[in-house]
């Protein structure tokens, strides 16, 4: 079929999508969070180089192997861009605020037009200066009762239901669920300590009814725990209106799978059409890959792995512990190679370097091991030996039309 | 703030607005017009590799390194385009003509819709064909002269203004001010000799009518230098309609100052808000790192240090003065060790290999150095050694994203 229009402005998700066929190969993801890291000041190695990781370099010289810049050039990925880079979705053209990503991940069940927002309990003194943005770390029993006296506490002169959730912590979800509503608001959260709340602005007309509802409930919530020594007021950030994805196997035809003991990897999978398996065990990486033994087969084409422990210990700071996370995976490469998926491919989801104690925006190493890839001379599973690999670096949301093709899921484009 | 659409169309710098902070480390970028080059036949070494660059080769190693490529694939950036990529403004978006960049050269105080064009003084035989289209590159003092009479001579029928200033020597700026008026007009220089100028065209109906004011000012001049033997017409070219750019302040919350000392890279940075300190002695490399040296402090964020001489003798095809202009660079390069900018990035905005004696499309070499910088391999800051360095080949314009991001001034993408 010719197309319609001489020019047309398509992106490359575009041209897989209409190049995907039903049936090809099994393609395994295991996704290393934070994985990426910086050289120790001490000894001028990265994570990854000071790791002893056998596995790890065996199949990256039995791989193609490079690096990939997961959202653009000096931007720094949050975990849902990150991921959705990953799994092929243009992380600058989808994104997907905090609340959501926080109502995934208590596996909250959001309908088209749920607008949710991100709370921490935190603590205001006697002016309504906020004085602790977390309400000393609240634990998470305390937490559920806070929320259950919220919930029943509470009224709302609106058209609709709110939903006021547990996270862990001092971190909780809103979810507001009605007619009409606007997901455009400004966070009340200010961030920093010695300010009171914001007031919450909306951006457009829907957003500036669903301002009022939300100052309405702050309101209340304010009163309800008035009386509590530390979480006495809510702080709210990271506001979004939901609108479903097209799902991975309507975009690219696989049935995929995701493994994550974290909920909201799992939330982000499901989101995506996939279903979730959490590992029994989720104290241990290896019941991560237990878990993807057992899944292993007819069922699925596309299997996420997803290992938090990188990115935690990158976050915390501690690089041996983060070396530690990395040669635990390691351990375990080989049982992959016994299931010997036509496509295996290692990375991370951004870069989490230890000496920074945060995310970065530093490229990934990725390395993919198909019968069909161009195997280079890359030796090590690393950041700068995969910059010499056959892969190059490029964009991150390459990856999944990369392994598509790898999989031969992709028919040829044009005659 | 949560999108409001699932979809919605960002380019890579509205993505870094949405994300820069207004604190955050320091940028010092080191712009060697035109540094990247080819190999000399005989040696086959380039500039950059005959060059003896102790310190530039110790920054490189202490560096991440790769190449730029700054407008696209086999593009030859002009000194607008180049430069403009460089400072993170997208230059097949943002273009500028040649005659608005001439203008910012004699620091001309353009308005929103004046309309400039370049000005050749020309001879022309007596049957009106160039037979010199510098007019034997008469000095700057005849031209002030020509200018002056052109000015006090010529009166157009318009509601508007004209201005018309020397450059210098064969060179002047041509610049009509007034409402209605188009930029989108055709060159009247024929570019080679044996041709008559070429009559002005307008590519829509505001340019119509501007092209008719052109015509009437061409005439008049014709006429006033008409008795002169050298200098007896005009050839104008590079039309455009100025729309002022958004300021570095405004797009990347950067305080920037510019050194330079020509006139076009002071306009240019003028117009996107920086500041302007010409250095004192304008002869001198020196003069430029003094001016840096004592510039260097609290009032700035970004400082651009523009180095002229590694593009005007690659333009005259001087292979060894190109040399000695690196190696007089490089022996500065200690000096803004002291300073210990937060992020030193240096490159040029486009390569002028001497032995084209011309711009060319080849990628430039960049360094980054920076307490975050990804270090690797790269023992010298050439084009073929930097060709394997972790910042990979990538376009001019993700360089002010990278160098934001090395400052600590890019929050996290999404949650």
């Amino acid at each position: 079929m010719a197309s319609k229009k001489r020019v047309n402005k398509m992106d490359v998700e575009t041209v897989w999508r209409g190049l995907v066929r039903e049936e090809g190969g099994k393609i395994v993801y295991i996704i290393m969070d934070g994985v990426g890291g910086l050289p120790h000041p001490k000894t001028n190695r990265s994570e990854l180089q000071a790791a002893k990781t056998l596995n790890l370099d065996r199949l990256a010289r039995n791989s193609a192997c490079g690096l990939l810049e997961m959202v653009g050039p000096g931007i720094t990925p949050g975990s849902g861009p990150g991921h959705l880079a990953l799994f092929g979705y243009d992380p600058i053209k989808y994104n997907i605020g905090r609340g959501l990503l926080s109502a995934l991940g208590v596996d909250f069940k959001l309908k088209p037009g749920d607008v949710a927002a991100r709370v921490n309990f935190a603590t205001a003194d006697e002016t309504g200066k906020v004085v602790d943005r977390r309400a000393g770390r609240i634990d998470t029993e305390t937490n559920r009762r806070l929320c259950d006296a919220i919930r029943n506490g509470i009224s709302l002169d609106v058209d609709g239901d709110f939903f006021f959730e547990t996270v862990s912590e001092h971190r909780a979800v809103l979810v507001l669920r009605g007619p009409g509503l606007g997901g455009e608001l400004s966070d009340t959260d200010p961030q920093k300590p010695g300010m009171p709340p914001s007031d919450p602005l909306g951006l457009n007309e829907d957003s500036v009814k669903t301002a009022g509802i939300v100052r309405s409930f702050v309101d209340q919530a304010r009163d309800i725990l008035s009386k509590k020594e530390k979480a006495n007021t809510i702080l709210l950030r990271g506001f979004d209106s939901f609108k479903p994805f097209m799902p991975l196997h309507e975009l690219f035809k696989l049935k995929g799978v995701c493994i994550a003991d974290y909920p909201m990897y799992q939330g982000l999978s499901r989101l995506l059409g996939m279903e979730v398996i959490p590992p029994e065990n989720k104290e241990t990486i290896e019941a991560s890959f237990d878990t993807l033994g057992t899944t292993y087969g007819e069922d699925y084409d596309f299997y996420f792995l997803h290992i938090k422990k990188t990115d935690s210990t990158g976050e915390d700071g501690d690089f041996d512990e983060k070396v530690k996370a990395i040669e635990a995976v390691d351990q375990f490469i080989p049982r992959i190679g016994n299931l010997n998926p036509d496509v295996l491919v290692v990375t991370g989801d951004h870069s989490t370097p230890a000496v920074m104690g945060s995310h970065s925006w530093h490229p990934v190493p990725v390395m993919i091991r198909s019968k069909w890839a161009r195997v280079d001379e890359v030796e090590a599973f690393d950041e700068f030996a995969c910059a010499q690999g056959s892969l190059g670096l490029r964009p991150g949301k390459h990856l999944m039309g990369l392994a598509l093709a790898h999989a031969g899921r992709l028919k040829k484009y044009g005659a």
